[in-house]
C-alpha cells in the first residue's frame, strides 16, 4: 500500500491535488494521510514514514510560498511531478441558509483576503478567521448555525454536505497554486525539462553572477529565481531556481560539477516535465 | 513643514524607523502621519500629499516583503535611504500584571508566530491576533485587564505607559527588518552604491540570463534577486533586484540604455549608499 501526505483535511486544495495525482498515474491502494503542519509532513516523508508528498510551492498572485518552499532546504527529497490547483472560493452554509441569513463568513485569512471584494459588496458579512479553508467547511458542517457560512473550494463543500450560497467568490479570477509531488531521494531516477535547484552561493563578490553564467554556458533557460534568507546569517542569501534544460546537451553530470566549483551548498529539489506551458495566460 | 508617512501608528517599527531616519538627518519640523494600509500609504505620497514614506521591503528571518514591494511596482517614486530596525517583541501588561496573571497575549499574527517557542513554554497565555503589534499596546493601555498583555517593541510598550513583563520574546534572536525611505521621483537626484531595480524582462528564451550578463558586463555586482507574478499572467515573472554599482565604470546612462534592450518595463527602485556591511552576520 502506498501512502502519500499533505497539509490540511480532506477537500483542501492539497489533497485535491493528491487525488488528481492518483488518478492521473492510475495509482491504486493508496492512504492519503492529513498532517496538520507542513514540518510534520515533511519530518514523515524523511523518516520513511511516507512515500510521495503534495506540497504547494507557489501561487499565481502571490508567488513563491516561501513558508513551505523554505522548509525543503537541506532535506533528501526531490519533486518528481508538479499539479496546479485553480483556486476557486465558494461560499458554503447549511440547507436553510441563504445568503441573506449570513452574518459571519469563516476561512483561512488567506482565502479571506482573497475575497475582499465579495465582502465589500456584502457588508453584512464579517470575515472570520479560521485553521483553513476544508476545515471551516468541516466546522460549518458540524457546528455551523444559518448564519454562518465557509469560504472553501467546490469539492470541500460537497464532501462536508454543504449547501452552495455564491459561487467564485475570490477577486482575481484567475488564481492557481501549484504543486511539487515529492519522493524520498533515494528512491527514484530524476528526469524531465525543468530542473528545481537551491543553491547558497559562495560567499564572494559575483558569485550569483557565475552561477548564472554555467547556466547561460549550457543552455539552460532560467524560468525563476528568488532569493531566500540563510537562517543565522541576516542579509545573505540561498537561491531557488527553476531552469528549463530540454535545449541543453551537456551531460547532467558536467552541468553538475560545474554548478560545484561556484557553490557552496547545491541541492536538487526536483526534476520533471512541466505542466506549466498550458497554464501561461 | 515636511510631512512623512508610514504603516501603522506611534510605537510601531515602521514609526521607529521613521524616527531614526529624521534624527540621522537632523530634520526639524516634521509631521509623521500613520496610515492604516499600505496602499493608502503609497498613494498618498503620488498624490504629493506627503515629502517622504517609509516602507519595509525585507526581514532578515522571512525574506523580501512581498505584499509592500509588489505595491511599488509602475509607481513614480524612488528609495533615498534605508534603515534596519532589530525587531525585539515584549511582552506588556498593566501596572497590576504580572506574567502569571496572564491569560491572552495580543498582537500581530506574524509577531506572534515569531514567539511561538515563548508560547510554548507558557502554556497558560493564548496569543491573539490583532490589527498589529503598536496598536495592541495602545489596546491593552486603553481597555486592558490585568489577564491580557500585548506583544509589541519596547518604544510601543514605554509610548503607551504599559509594564515589562517579559523581554526579546521573539525565538530568532536576530531578527531585522529593512525599510525603504522613499520620495517622489521628480524631486530627487539619485546616488549611491545600491541600485534598486524591478524588471520585466522580454517575453522570450533567455531573457533573464541577458538580463543578467548586462550587470556582469558593466561590473555590477548582483546583491539580492526574486521574481514576483506579473498582475493577469498567471506564472510570467518581473524581477525585483539590487546591485551594488561601486566598482562600475561604466556611465549610468550606458547602463540604462543597455537594459532598456533587453527590457519590456523597467524601473529604478531606488538608489543609496547601503547600511547593510555592519547588520551581515
Amino acid at each position: 500500500m502506498m501512502k502519500i501526505g499533505y497539509q490540511g483535511v480532506p477537500g483542501s486544495y492539497s489533497e485535491t491535488a493528491l487525488q488528481e495525482y492518483k488518478h492521473a498515474h492510475k495509482l491504486q491502494d493508496v492512504t492519503a494521510i492529513g498532517y496538520s503542519s507542513f514540518k510534520a509532513l515533511i519530518d514523515e516523508i524523511e523518516d520513511g514514514h511516507l512515500d510521495l508528498i503534495v506540497i504547494p510551492v507557489e501561487n499565481s498572485t502571490t508567488g513563491l510560498i516561501a513558508r513551505t518552499v523554505d522548509l525543503l532546504r537541506y532535506r533528501s527529497l526531490v519533486a518528481i511531478d508538479e499539479n496546479y490547483q485553480s483556486i476557486q472560493h465558494y461560499l458554503w452554509g447549511l440547507e436553510k441558509s441563504e445568503i441573506n441569513t449570513i452574518t459571519e463568513a469563516y476561512s483561512h485569512p488567506e482565502a479571506l483576503s482573497q475575497c475582499d471584494t465579495f465582502f465589500a459588496n456584502h457588508p453584512h458579512i464579517t470575515a472570520k478567521a479560521y485553521e483553513d479553508t476544508a476545515k471551516s467547511a468541516q466546522f460549518i458542517a458540524e457546528e455551523g448555525s444559518i448564519h454562518q457560512a465557509a469560504l472553501a473550494s467546490k469539492r470541500a463543500g460537497e464532501l462536508y454536505g454543504l449547501k452552495q450560497l455564491a459561487a467564485s467568490v475570490q477577486t482575481e479570477s484567475m488564481n492557481t497554486t501549484r504543486f511539487y509531488i515529492m519522493a524520498p531521494n533515494e528512491k527514484v531516477t530524476l528526469k524531465g525539462d525543468i530542473l528545481s535547484l537551491y543553491i547558497e552561493t559562495k560567499h564572494e563578490s559575483g558569485a550569483l553572477a557565475k552561477l548564472l553564467q554555467v547556466f547561460t554556458l549550457f543552455d539552460c533557460n532560467m524560468e525563476s529565481l528568488n532569493a531566500r534568507p540563510i537562517a543565522g546569517k541576516p542579509f545573505t542569501y540561498g537561491f531557488f531556481m527553476e531552469v528549463d534544460v530540454s535545449k541543453s546537451t551537456v551531460p547532467f553530470e558536467l552541468l553538475w560539477q560545474t554548478l560545484e566549483q561556484v557553490s557552496e551548498h547545491l541541492q536538487v529539489l526536483g526534476r520533471f516535465d512541466s505542466a506549466l506551458t498550458n497554464k501561461k495566460g
